[in-house]
């Protein structure tokens, strides 16, 4: 090192990148744990919200698979019941519109940053699941906005920008071009990518430099 | 207790249903593992073969849909390679017909009993994705027989029998009945379906008494 080198810096943390859909109930149970799981690992957490909902319809789907096919949507709300249990979380409430129109909630989260952006995603999917409030409706999202000592009306107008707006579809091209294909889903620095909350372990110790690699 | 009562019996292990189709990738890993994480709690494993094609049928798929959704089908590979390095198994075969047809595979199955199935079973798994052989050949399955001691021309020719058929066509049709949508899947005594290699833990561990239950 010379005399004028730059101070040693901090090592950079491995980051991965947590692509979810608002709606995505198995979505919910990895936002809830993610972040512990990252930190174990020494680990950073990248939120990306996006929509499922460009993506099925290039499978030729109006719909989430769990409507279309009714043995999987039956099974996922029962491995959902387990997985609350298991995890500690809130028993789950079916929501009577599935899945909810997640394009406000995903913009909300774009106009925020950071941990307010972790916060706010964790609130609207236990709002959702935990307390069965519709997403889709602007006041379920003040609520938890609020609750979180956000300015919910400052936050709710960014969130109609065009530079949100913008950004959304953004997430959705990239989540595309990444070939994600459903949600939640992770992916690390070096491109790997992880489909499921079943998954969100293995992405982890695949960033932080502790799998067996193939 | 009287005088007269039945001599005590060992208490009778918690028993899990694996169903698996012989092309299933998953089932794969699932039926090399599903034994010792059995043996882990106690437990006892059920193989009951089956055929996707029908259920897939079902849902208006001529094929796979790891063919059909081809973002899904290129991540389940890369999974796959990962989850046999997690697992010390052989690297996998990305076998040229996707899937295999397995109507064979599952009738030899059907023509044995007990440790003899289960062996056969693992060795098929092994023959189709360690070792690319095509398990639609008679030669395959009779090869995986002959290692195994079996007098594969006689397994072979029961595994065509009346009797193998009707109990395959059975089979799928209490695949269908417990609501059963992919493979692999882990059924409880007490009717718990659970999906995926992902929850054979999960499974066994319900059968077991060790779960939190919702």
């Amino acid at each position: 090192m010379t005399d004028d080198a730059a101070p040693a810096e901090a090592p950079q943390k491995p980051a991965v990148a947590f692509w979810f859909d608002p709606a995505s109930t198995y979505s919910h149970i990895a936002a809830q744990r993610v972040e512990a799981e990252a930190d174990a690992r020494g680990a950073v957490v990248r939120w990306r919200p996006f929509l499922l909902g460009p993506i099925f319809a290039a499978n030729g789907w109006d719909t989430s698979p769990f409507n279309l096919f009714p043995a999987k949507g039956r099974n996922m709300w029962r491995d959902m019941e387990r997985l609350c249990a298991r995890h500690g979380l809130p028993p789950v409430t079916r929501t009577q519109r599935m899945p909810q129109h997640s394009v406000l909630a995903a913009r909300t989260a774009l106009a925020l940053e950071g941990p307010a952006r972790a916060a706010f995603c964790r609130g609207c999917y236990m709002a959702q699941f935990a307390k069965g409030k519709d997403i889709a409706e602007p006041e379920s999202l003040a609520a938890v906005l609020s609750e979180l000592g956000e300015d919910a009306e400052a936050v709710l107008a960014r969130a109609q920008s065009v530079e949100v707006k913008a950004a959304l579809r953004a997430n959705v091209e990239e989540a595309m071009s990444l070939g994600i294909y459903g949600a939640p889903s992770f992916v690390t620095e070096d491109g790997e990518l992880f489909w499921g909350n079943d998954r969100l372990e293995d992405a982890l110790d695949w960033a932080a430099g502790r799998s067996v690699r193939p």
